[in-house]
């Protein structure tokens, strides 16, 4: 073990507290509502990509409006950060986003933070996309979600250096590695340890985690703030169909249940992921189907037929794309995004009291 | 969160300390010798199984007589059990042993616990061993290796209970479930709720854990010990060939060099591992020349060469079965096992200290 990271990172965003919780910037998924609950509570909450990129103005403007019409005596006093960044961060999907819209976005609202995932062509869209940013908008933080070492090494050979490394492990449901990807407890020290304790950079980990235990487990890994996306699923603000967050909560057993798989992705007609990526999903009919060798135009067919049903289109006999983390087994209802925040913070904190008086 | 077991498992091992560290019992290269060093540590260390079904009872005759040589003033006091267990435990694969040998020499040697796992039949191999092994030492702890939810699920309703279960992720190097693996991060939980607060059974967590970072990991996803395995293969008790263990020491990047694969099974002949299993290894020639589509006969006839080469039959252009976990980048030199121990539940306590400080 030769990294022992200074636990700074928490510290920049006035409102926030230890265990630092940070909720992933999930593609339409995470709007306004979701990143501000997370946030409100102590936490760090992202606003996804939208469904193009003109929709992060639009997410962005909501997310000011709501800022604004919080009673301030409801919030921490520090909630408004020193430097007037909105209390939120924002996910740029690279491959298929704007830069220009982008940083004219970051210019406009300055989120705190901008997390940057999916290049296309690896660490030079990385420098591009840090630069523009930083220009728009110097106080915003750069993060980077990445899920091989050696993507680590590029950052480290790289023209721009991230404020914050997103270690996503192999479980986590989210577009990721399709093939060489592995679980944080494993992949997160060796990363850790790639980059040193002087590069400047924080690490957080994501993948897999979806209550208290997953973040204790993350902060002994080293991590200096820990990532959840399956689970704010399961939150009432997330902007998510009924029948598809009934899943989330309803699904068991991460390993048998869900798999990586691009098939989803290519019945609902998204194409042109860099390659290597490949999304996380709960089984269904689809899945079944494809395994029992149904044609690939009979599956898009019955997909088309299941986006009609409205909730019913999900579940194990429903056919539509249930993106989610192996995590499914570990979330059993719905909840205020902020409850789960402070769940996940009190119940960190039990566990390292409890291995601590172990001692 | 639900579980928050007792942590009782430890102090059932008079000489063992906390945080539980415990060797695995790999096949042949964990000897008397290797799991002896471990115990002595304050861990509890296996015997591997050996190469044939007998030659546990000549490991066993071997580490009875180490302990009757250990100095007694250089052991803890109660490093002999009250019950005059012997110090370490012992493995039994289940589908190529032979319960008859594997009880007799339980009885003989009473080793403290007995590690059952790859059972042919599931759990009506694992009722059989385990009524057997109790008849023939009822004090001898037996404990189970799993790697799904369903496994636990089914002891719960098996005929027997073992006194642990270890939970192995995907991440490990030793023969796991081939294709619905998962990281310790989110199989472990999800276990542990299932079992319940009350089941009488303790677990402990394997898979991808190579230092104190992963130690204190599955302390906080609630392990009541640690399992290690290739961190002892760069061991100096390790019973190894030079050229393997210097393979574990050298290679970096657990994700991209190494895979699950049975392919060195089928090149050394080892054959009749019940479906489902695959083991984890570090990628050599064998595999890359496999990937370019040699064909199988050409590579067991490269395969036969190479056994002749000694320790140069090893490494990048090597082409022996090199099985190891994907924590092999966290392991960067050969010590002493001991020493490994002392160091795995320094820097444990470190961390966990570390992050009762910030709270």
């Amino acid at each position: 073990m030769s990294s022992t990271r200074a636990r700074s990172l928490v510290s920049k965003f006035p409102w926030a507290s230890t265990p630092f919780i940070i909720g992933a910037p999930m593609r339409v998924m995470s709007g306004p509502n979701l990143a501000l609950a997370i946030s409100k509570s102590g936490g760090l909450g992202f606003i996804g990509p939208g469904a193009k990129p003109a929709d992060i103005h639009t997410d962005l403007a909501t997310l000011r409006g709501l800022v604004k019409d919080v009673s301030p005596s409801s919030l921490p006093a520090s909630f408004v950060s020193p430097k007037s960044l909105l209390p939120v961060g924002i996910g740029f999907q690279l491959w298929d986003g704007d830069v220009d819209s982008a940083a004219q976005a970051v210019k406009e609202y300055r989120p705190c933070a901008a997390w940057l995932f999916a290049p296309r062509d690896g660490q030079a869209d990385l420098d591009t996309w840090t630069n523009r940013l930083r220009e728009a908008s110097p106080d915003t933080q750069i993060w980077i979600q990445i899920g091989t070492l050696q993507e680590a090494l590029d950052i480290l050979q790289g023209k721009t250096r991230p404020d914050v490394i997103v270690v996503q492990g192999a479980e986590a449901g989210g577009h990721g590695r399709a093939h060489d990807g592995l679980g944080i407890i494993t992949l997160f020290p060796e990363i850790a340890d790639a980059l040193g304790d002087n590069s400047g950079i924080d690490l957080v980990a994501a993948g897999g985690i979806a209550d208290g235990r997953g973040v204790a487990a993350a902060l002994a890994l080293g991590a200096d703030g820990v990532v959840l996306g399956t689970r704010f699923l399961a939150s009432t603000e997330a902007r998510i169909s009924k029948g598809y967050q009934q899943e989330v909560v309803r699904a068991t057993d991460g390993a048998k249940s869900t798999t990586r798989t691009m098939l989803y992705n290519q019945l609902r007609g998204t194409t042109g992921w860099p390659e290597g990526y490949s999304p996380r999903g709960i089984l269904n009919r689809s899945w079944h189907d494809h395994q029992a060798g149904v044609g690939f135009e009979e599956l898009k067919r019955l997909y088309a037929e299941a986006t009609k049903k409205g909730d019913a289109g999900w579940g194990p006999e429903g056919r539509l794309a249930t993106y989610a983390g192996a995590s499914i087994g570990l979330i059993h209802s719905v909840k205020d995004a902020g409850e789960v925040v402070t769940e996940l913070r009190t119940e960190a904190s039990d566990i390292i009291r409890r291995n601590y008086s172990r001692l």
